[in-house]
């Protein structure tokens, strides 16, 4: 794997064998943190959020304080030169001075392809509108890694905005590039997932793909279960969504059937979507793919920045 | 002391000896700072201010920097995905992970307290809307520690709003616990300190209180005078509070007859209750109190971490 | 040069031998950061943002970063305890103790001059509303020493906004302190330089001075073209302004003429009064000139410090 000076706008971006041989590295990161903890000595993240993201922007943070790096950056626009009509263009020329690595996030998208573009430093997306959030992927995928112990010949269910969800889209089309993945689409038929999607996992990469309307149809026999929140605000009508959101609602007895195995993942937030009690479930492992979220991070900064590794 | 993994919501959660144990290491990290300069190494501060407090915000980040520490964080709610419907709990549980040792401020009382349920790190308060800020009280003690020597057979009074000032709320219980202590409470008689904790302070403590409008009739006799401000909008017309603000405000003449030994202190910020000509007064300590807050915050800091200390 | 504990809160807090050697060590740590990497190890620098500016706070952070050091602070006044009321002075008294070296931006002119007066720490000034902004000229002054080899005997044209234009000022009257200084001052009518400037530059400093509505006049013989941003809400009506500002915007063609050793610097952001074609022009170093700001800024804040450096 040599990412040295790549941006990471796209998960496509990244090959197979280099998505594999960097979440290898974000495991072995997990494993033994305490050997990288001046991997990014003298090294500078900057952080370009052009839109507030908590749990982004600290997870980034904490990846490059972990590394013995260091942080500077903004977390909304009203402190960026924006507003006083500047082009991102040359935002970015200037501020790739800054730091040696920028991670974006942009209400925009395409932003972080563009900053790319004019950026000397390497480039990665944290998220730029409903379009692409390739971290959040990689994080998924090293939580499946982890705790399934492989990434190939996977059930995999996906529940609730599949229309909207930006994580979910991306996720899908990650995992479609594995072998022997099979996919359960769970979601109001408002909220199916585009068909331009479903047409290219169809007919480019040859999953096999269900949707159903009913988590019931498959919860006994799937590896995987990725929740997503749906915002009341998708809805017509105050009453179609007091009649359907119990479907896309997660309880304990809902989760009961299925296999011991199983994992549920959450990009979180979450607001209601899984019930509490879930969370004492040791399928339930959200909170866990939260604290991977960091890992991850740490391997991609390393792998960009080209830094010798202690391994 | 072993406060490693201890939370820290309210001054009640040390016992007397802690507290003592705790001074002391303040007092020693005041008068040798260099030697604990790498003391937190590899750490993570996560400062979560869910309203702003530059200045216990940085007094924090200045106390976990000088240990050789990193910090991440917000600075105020707008940049937290509480907007985004997630509960506290939920935030909790991830941003445990992206830090060693989490300070909160929040509006809500009770807040911090929720946090330390869910949180795998240690959390400290940070100041809780009007229910506690025990950093400030350290601070306090602290100072009282280093200008006089000593926290026990003190003469010391409350000068104010002893209804709704927080800290000194917290000051006087935390005090009382603390052997010979008598309090001279002087407050307008809308601002009089709450009735239960005077009765607390009588009865569970049996410290002796003296309640009284003027600072006259205890400034030849105390040891420390403890200033607060009285918010104008306490008072319930224009007339009354010109009338008895004057009462409240400290000044060069009031302080002529006091002790050479006295500390005056205040928490800060000051708006005209002291007068600023008292500021040249050797006695006037508010701004070395500001300062031992960034050397009692270093030294929790490192108690709840529990690392290894040169000393 | 020992500018341990000054402040610098005007260009002309320096001497021109003071200058002259904070240049040089600019240079050097342009030339060799990385000898420098540790020299701010355990140093503090708070970054007192009263108003929003990423460019000059991003650029100080990354300075100090890059020196080994920490940095603190708050990036806009709404997070700054100076909503309680409190006075600037008492502000600074606190803050003074959690960083070794203050850098303030403030709307109010001479904000940052009476915060030196308070603080115990040495306080830069980062732009003090239509004031003064040292740091950008010693940026200045830096490039030009760079790509010039010189800061004597040079013909130097102004462009755009010449009467509120705040670095231009600063830089005129530093430029003005050089031996053998030229210089031509092109805008429309409503926005020439002020007339005590000018007078100033004639009768003190004995500088040489054309004023002209035309770059075309002096395109041919200038050294330094200095272009500035002109703000449409200056002009008292739209006719006035679409007629006037073709004349102030820079252009290939207009470029085409100069000399292959011209340096074309602009203090950014840029909006439209450089097109964008320009940018591929070697002669165009506005975006290099924000990277110096980066060195100089690491030299100052050594300088002020007092620390020991390597070479």
């Amino acid at each position: 794997m040599n990412l040295e000076g790549r941006h990471l706008i796209d998960p496509r971006d990244l090959s197979v064998t280099e998505l594999t041989e960097l979440l290898d590295l974000g495991l072995k990161m997990y494993e033994n943190p305490a050997i990288f903890a001046d991997a990014c000595h003298g090294k500078i993240l900057g952080t370009l959020f052009y839109e507030p993201s908590t749990r982004t922007r600290l997870s980034f943070e904490s990846a490059m304080l972990r590394l013995g790096g260091r942080v500077l950056g903004f977390s909304d626009a009203a402190t960026s030169s924006a507003s006083k009509g500047e082009s991102l263009a040359d935002t970015i020329r200037v501020l790739d001075d800054y730091a040696d690595v920028l991670v974006m996030r942009h209400p925009r998208e395409g932003a972080p392809r563009l900053a790319a573009e004019y950026s000397t430093a390497p480039v990665i997306n944290g998220g730029d509108g409903g379009h692409q959030h390739p971290t959040q992927t990689l994080t998924d995928l090293l939580t499946l890694k982890k705790y399934l112990g492989k990434i190939e010949n996977l059930k995999v269910a996906f529940c609730g905005d599949l229309l909207f969800g930006r994580t979910v889209h991306s996720l899908i089309k990650t995992l479609s590039r594995f072998p022997g993945m099979e996919f359960f689409l769970i979601s109001p038929p408002e909220l199916r997932i585009p068909y331009h999607l479903k047409e290219e996992l169809l007919e480019e990469y040859e999953v096999k793909v269900t949707e159903t309307s009913q988590l019931e149809d498959c919860i006994t026999e799937i590896d995987l279960l990725y929740m997503t929140r749906i915002q009341k605000e998708r809805f017509f009508n105050e009453e179609e969504y007091v009649k359907l959101k119990d479907s896309f609602i997660l309880s304990r007895e809902k989760l009961a059937p299925a296999k011991d195995s199983l994992l549920v993942l959450h990009p979180l937030p979450r607001v209601n979507e899984i019930q509490y009690d879930v969370d004492e479930d040791p399928r339930a492992r959200y909170f866990d793919q939260a604290k991977m979220g960091v890992y991850i991070r740490m391997a991609l900064i390393c792998a960009v920045l080209g830094v010798k590794l202690p391994c």
